[in-house]
Order: structure tokens, then C-alpha cells, then sequence
């Protein structure tokens, strides 16, 4: 190891707290993620404090070593790949330091997991409207750096509409405190939505102040069953129009999704009699479970009777709703059609069924009946999930399903990554999402909070075209 | 004149097509507006395309000549003057280009009039949310450029919320276009951000792409009293849970206010038998009026028997409706308390009420029975509009003033601008709202953008402290 590293180390050794530094072995297995490649850290700090973190970045800024922040792990771009750096762990700052009720604000440190959150103000009444399928991991700050998305986007927005306030510790150790409380405020620039949403290259989110929402008391769920893509967003429309606010999921899968997911040895059974082109899970949370309820199947009878849908079950039980989700959520079943590649994108709704249909065809001309393509995603966000499964997984072919999935894509305007972001995965690609003034712009603001390239290098924006 | 402007009004004046440069008396005329200074600039350029405004921007930045640009011209802090600048009216530039009904978006020129957004998009059964005093006037540009509020801001969020794509003019003449249709889009920095709310200083906004909502079928409001101010977190908080989604409005005025649109002058009458020292105008929008109806009943009162309130009285046709709107709208009679200095600030819901108190008792300490004191806001969002007459509007009473309302919101952690900005006339008090790390990000985000500070100097941040 280079004198300078072994230095740095010990300085950082000696001003963290005891376990605040791991290296070998330690900073190894701390590595270790199913969901992502997070490389081999030179050592992982665990600060516990935003001033560690300040400390951490001067320290690592004076050595001319990089940082990669690491929240939950669970990223699907690679995005806290660590390799060379030090990897800043905020596993160490998990605290919840208020919930303010009357304001409807949580304040938490950046490393807390999302679901110990939520769990927490739903014990106070309130809601933290984020919900994704790595809630259990996630921690704030990774949801924020990411601009998470997930199952509620369609009524609460993205991670970045819950941000009210944000702590960052800039690349010189600078710690920005702009833990705003306010709903209204607009005393100069936003610079929170600066860090939102720029995946650790701009500064390491330390705090953060929450938007919370009432608990909702009633729950809605139905599993829905068309024939024509063109029944989808009239349906939607419908729906979020009869349902007056209270529509909170659109969920979308392909026939090709719902059979894997509905066959054995998925343990999960279609509540529809007939197979559909498109089945949809809708959700409302609302006020009142009986009030609610009767609108509920209302609107849905009115959708059916104005041929928007083929056939509906509703939930009628908890044990009823929880099996709907769970076959939404059986995303590992895709896995069946291993090898595969998994996708993110979004386009505009009355794009998606040209664009579903042209990677299809694009992929059985090339690679025949090995093909497969399984399609879901939230439809009211303009986000799907493809899962494209060719044969093999060469880097080769993964270049080439690459250029069918992100070409049909940047034909039509849409997205890269709708949710997951860019990381090290897609950045290769991001041209094909953004104009070149859009990318200088990008360059010009990494350059300006990180002139050295140490925060999370390579990530987002590929450093060797700097 | 100067030559170099003469030389630079020439040159614009041959780029732009017929009657797209206003000089002299044309020019004094277009800078008339009855809510803000706009000064005297060297001429008004009219551009027609975001082209034009590039041309503008190198022609104006080679002749190193500042540019404002303007929009409605309603702005409540100054942030169009134009002296010694050339303003850039966006007033040419008002096509709708786009309404996607399926994708709920409207693509706009900057130029473009709220009110005639909202009516195209209420055509085709849709809605945009923005809704404020000034929708005859403010354009789509000013609003996004000044992130405005409005009365719908507890449901629908600030104008950034409805923002999806963005096209801007950099200071250099770079086209920026980031006209995004998507509600999920992580493919790098969300640039739009930077300029939203930046009151012209970082670009010129000139097209933008807007979220649309399903066209609210119902509406319920009701005008309730309120004896003591702990009532009042409650009963917004008992009104959000209860109507699942729906509430759109909770707008409370404080006696002083209610007193002023009640007695003539004022043509309004209290729809109240009583009177009580906090007055709440409480609107939901739904989907079905028979149904919502209900529940809006229902839910106050439950309201009523908890305690949350003392008395209400829903409105039972459209003239009762505008009615409870034209008090809360009648902001004008304010005015009979002549000279008066008014303000738009920010705090957290429980520091409201000591607020208040220890605002109007610094009044009357020094200006005795000539201090007056009107309150109302959008107490959801935590934004108050205080109105404050001492008697006399001199530069040192203003100053003296300032210090009392402002003082009360650094004390408190608030903001110093809710909803209208800083522009000109809050810049002076922007520390006492931001900390000096933030300021000075602000200040390197500026000189990144605008690099020979030629857009809109001095708004937000006084240039002489550069």
C-alpha cells in the first residue's frame, strides 16, 4: 500500500471513534452486496456525526484520495463502487432526532433505512410516503442521492418531492445546512435539489428534514384485466379522475410477467378466470374504509360498464390484497428466463406500446426463439421495467440488447433510467438521454463542487471524458 | 447614449423581426406595472423564439450589457428592474404548443399567460393547479422563475412541482433544452431545478413542459371559527386525514384581517354569526359531488364535536362559494390601514402564534395605537402574510419594521420569502434566512452561470458584495 494511503488511514484511524475505521478483512466483508458491485475500498469509514464526515473529506482531499458514499447497498447501477476510495458508510448515523407531528416533518440522519422510519411515524399517525421493494435496506440518504422512486410516485411524486431540508458535506469539508422545515420557501436558490438525485458526486447528504403525510385509513386494491394497450392510460385517467386524490398505485404487467409469476414454481395464482394482454394492480388510500370502499367499486363498475377494462377482482381481505402485491412484487421470477438483462426506462404513455412491440421484434430477429421480454412497470409514471432474456449474457450481447432497449428509447425523447439512475451501468448511454449542452452543464457543476474529482469518481459522468 | 448601446440596439433591432425592439418612450410605456419597480431600461426586446433570446444574450453579452428578463410584470419584490439593461419581454412568446391529454402534460412558451394555460387545459378535461391572485397577469415563465405558490400549494405543491421540462437561455446564448414529458427521469442532474426560483439570474426561461391533474368534478368549502390558535394544527391536520387526499385549501385569517373585509368600505359580510379571533376558509376538490359533499360534512363534524373548532357554515351554491373567496381574495382593504408595509414569510406551524404576539407587541412598543397588525396565510404550508402599519412609510420606519418581522423569523429558523422571492427588495435580509455557507454557493453557482453577471444583477444576491 502507497505511504500516502497508509497516512491518510491512520489520520482517519485516529480522529473517528472506536469501529469507525475498517480495513482488510472488515473493510471486505462490508463490501459484500447482492444487489451491487461496490469494488474493494481501500478502507470504510463509519463516521458518526456530519463533522466526521467533514473530517473524512478534508482528510481524504488532503491525501488526493476519492470518496464513494454507501447507504443501503442495495443500488442497482453500481453506483457506490469503491474501488480505490474510501468508502464512507453512514451506517453509523441512523438517528431519528425529531418528528414533528403538527408540522408533519421527520429530521433523521442520512443513514437510517427507510423502513424504521416509516414504521416510526406511522406510530405517531403520520405517513412517509416512500415505498419501494428495498425498504428494509435503503437508508435516507442513498433515497435521496438516487431521487428514489418506487409504488407511490403516481400520488406523492419522488423522493425529491418529500425532501424538504438536506445536510451535505461538500467535497472541501464544507458542511451545508440547508435543514429547511417549510412547505414555502423561497429566500434564494433551492440548492438541496442540487445534491438530489446526483448519486454522492456532488457531496455526501449527511441529514435530512421529511415531508410526512397523514396515515392513510383506508386501503383500496383491485386486479384488473385488459385487452388493449389503449384501454391503459384511459383507464388511469379514469380512475385518478373518479377517485379525487386518493389514487395511489397504477401498476402495469405484461402477459409475459403475469404467466411467470402465476405458474409454479412462483407460488402466487392470478385472481383473474381469463389471461389478459395487460393486467393492473390499482390502489387507493383514502379517509374511510367504508366510504372509500363504495367509490372504489364505483368507479371500477363505471370503467368496466365504459369498456376501459375487460374484467376486476377486488381485494376483499387483507390476505386478498397482500397476494395481489405479492405477485407484483415476485420480480425474482424473471430470473426463470436466466440468462437476462433488467431495464429502467420511461417514455411518454403513448409511446410504450410501438416501443414494447419494436424491442420485441428487434430481439426474436436477432436471437429467435431464445428471446423473451417481460414487461411491468407504473404505468401513470411513465415507467417500465424490461427484462430481456437473450441467451447468453456475454459483454458483447449485452451491448447489443443494450443498443435495442436504449435506442427505441432515445428515438422517442424518453429516459435511461426512470428510477435507479445512472452509476457506473448506464453512463455510457447517458447521451442518448441528454442534449451535449445538457452534459457540458453536468460537467461544469461536477467541476465546480468537486474540482478534484474525488467524490464518487467514474459515477454518473464518465471521469476519463473530463 | 452611449455608443457601444447604440451600436448594441442596432444590432438587436436588425436581428429581431418588426416591432421587436421597443426604445424611448415605447419602451418607458411597457415598463409601466402598478406592483413593481421595473426601471428604466435601455430598450424592451420582444423575442419570438428561444432562438431569439440566444441572439440577445451574445448580442447584449459582447456589448456587456445587463438584461432583465420580464414576465407578467405582477412580481411583488422588484425582481424585473431593468435599469440600465435591456429587458427581454417574454410577451411574443405565448403559444401552447402541446396538450397530451393521455399524458397529462402541456408544452408552453414561457410567455404564455396562466389563466390561458389553465383554460386550454380545462377545455380537454384537465387541470393545471397553479392557481394565485395574479393568473390574469403572471406568465409561465415568471411563475416557474420565482417557483410561485398560490392557494393550492397544500395539495399540488409550489410551482417547481409542476415542472417537468424546462428550456433555458444560458448567460452565453446556449439553448439548454430539458423539455422532459416524464415524471421519472434519473438520467443524470436534474438541471431544471437550478433555474427554478432563480428569478432570472441563472437563465431566461423561455418554454416549458407543465404536469397536468385530472379537472376536479366537485368542490366544498366552508368558512369556520376558530376560538384559540392550538385549534387550528389540529383541525388541518383532522381535515387532511379526513378527506383522503382531497383537501385543497385551509386558509387562515386572523381577526384584524376578518374585521377589515367586513365592514365597509368592504362589500363582504361574515358568514358567521359570531366572531373569533381565527377564521378559516376550508376547500376540498373531489371527484363526485354528492359523495364528497358528504364526507365534507361528515368530517367537520366530526371537527365540531372534537373541539377543533367552534363554529362553520358550508357553502351551499357557487354565490355562497365566491363569496367565502372574495373575503379571504379582498386583500386590498388591508390598504385603509394606510401606510402600510406588507410581508411574505415562512415558519413552523407551532411558532406561529408567539410569532404573532411578539410581532405585534414590538409594534406597539414603539408606535403605540398607530401600529396595526393583519395577518392571514396558507397555514398548511406554514406561510404567513403579515400587513404592518406604523404610521408612516419613511426608509427608516421601513428599516425598523423589517427588523421586527424579519428578526422574529431569524430568531425562528423561518424563511424570509414564503412564496414572492427576494428579488430587489429581500436581498438585504436573505443571512438572516441562509447561512454564509449557503450564500456563498449561491454566489459560485452564479459566477459559474453568469459568469460577467450580465442576467439580472443584483436580484437575489447584491452584487456589490460579490
Amino acid at each position: 500500500m502507497k505511504a500516502v494511503v497508509t497516512g491518510l488511514l491512520e489520520r482517519l484511524s485516529a480522529t473517528l471513534s472506536p469501529g469507525g475505521l475498517l480495513v482488510g478483512q472488515d473493510a471486505a466483508e462490508k463490501a459484500v452486496s447482492s444487489w451491487s458491485r461496490m469494488g474493494t475500498p481501500l478502507a470504510v469509514a463509519r463516521p458518526t456525526s456530519s463533522a466526521d464526515v467533514a473530517s473524512i473529506l478534508r482528510l481524504c482531499g488532503e491525501a488526493g484520495v476519492s470518496v464513494s458514499p454507501w447507504g443501503g447497498k442495495t443500488g442497482l447501477v453500481h453506483g457506490g463502487q469503491a474501488d480505490n476510495a474510501v468508502a464512507i458508510s453512514l451506517e453509523r448515523m441512523t438517528a431519528i432526532e425529531e418528528i414533528d407531528a403538527i408540522g408533519g416533518t421527520v429530521t433523521v440522519q442520512a443513514g437510517c433505512v427507510l423502513q424504521t422510519v416509516c414504521e416510526a411515524v406511522e406510530a405517531k399517525g403520520l405517513s412517509l410516503p416512500i415505498d419501494l421493494g428495498a425498504r428494509g435496506s435503503a437508508t435516507v440518504g442513498g433515497i435521496i442521492a438516487t431521487n428514489a422512486g418506487g409504488n407511490r410516485v403516481i400520488r406523492y411524486g419522488m423522493a425529491r418531492d418529500s425532501v424538504l431540508g438536506l445536510e451535505v458535506v461538500l467535497a472541501d469539508g464544507t458542511i451545508l445546512s440547508s435543514m429547511n422545515h417549510l412547505i414555502k420557501n423561497n429566500a434564494g436558490y433551492d440548492l438541496k435539489q442540487l445534491f438530489i438525485g446526483s448519486e454522492g458526486t456532488l457531496g455526501v447528504i449527511t441529514r435530512a428534514v421529511l415531508r410526512l403525510r397523514p396515515k392513510p385509513a383506508s386501503q383500496d386494491t383491485a386486479f384488473v384485466g385488459c385487452d388493449s394497450f389503449d384501454q391503459l392510460p384511459r383507464l388511469l385517467r379514469h380512475m385518478e379522475a373518479g377517485l379525487g386524490g386518493s389514487l395511489s398505485a397504477f401498476e402495469v404487467m405484461w402477459s409475459e410477467f403475469v404467466e411467470l409469476v402465476t405458474t409454479p414454481p412462483a407460488l402466487g395464482r392470478s385472481p383473474l378466470t381469463e389471461r389478459y394482454p395487460y393486467s393492473i394492480l390499482i390502489e387507493a388510500q383514502g379517509a374511510s374504509q367504508d366510504r372509500d370502499s363504495e367509490r372504489f367499486e364505483a368507479v371500477l363498475a363505471e370503467a368496466l360498464e365504459a369498456g376501459l377494462m375487460s374484467d376486476a377482482v377486488i381485494a376483499k381481505s387483507q390476505a386478498q390484497r397482500n397476494a395481489m402485491w405479492e405477485l407484483r412484487d415476485d420480480i425474482s421470477q424473471t430470473a426463470r428466463n436466466w440468462p437476462i438483462f433488467t431495464f429502467d426506462v420511461s417514455l411518454r404513455i403513448t409511446e410504450m406500446e410501438s416501443y414494447v412491440a419494436e424491442v420485441r421484434a428487434a430481439l426474436r430477429a436477432t436471437w429467435g426463439d431464445a428471446a423473451t421480454l417481460t414487461v411491468f412497470g407504473h404505468l401513470g409514471d411513465g415507467n417500465l421495467h424490461l427484462i430481456a432474456g437473450v441467451g447468453s449474457r456475454t459483454r458483447e450481447t449485452k451491448h447489443a440488447v443494450e443498443a435495442i432497449i436504449y435506442g427505441g428509447i432515445r428515438d422517442r425523447h424518453g429516459s435511461i433510467s426512470a428510477e435507479h439512475g445512472i452509476g457506473l451501468e448506464k453512463r455510457g448511454y447517458l447521451s442518448w438521454s441528454r442534449a451535449p449542452e445538457e452534459i457540458l452543464l453536468m460537467r461544469r457543476i461536477k467541476a465546480l463542487l468537486d474540482p478534484h474529482g474525488l467524490l464518487n469518481p467514474g459515477k454518473v459522468i464518465a471521469a476519463e471524458e473530463n
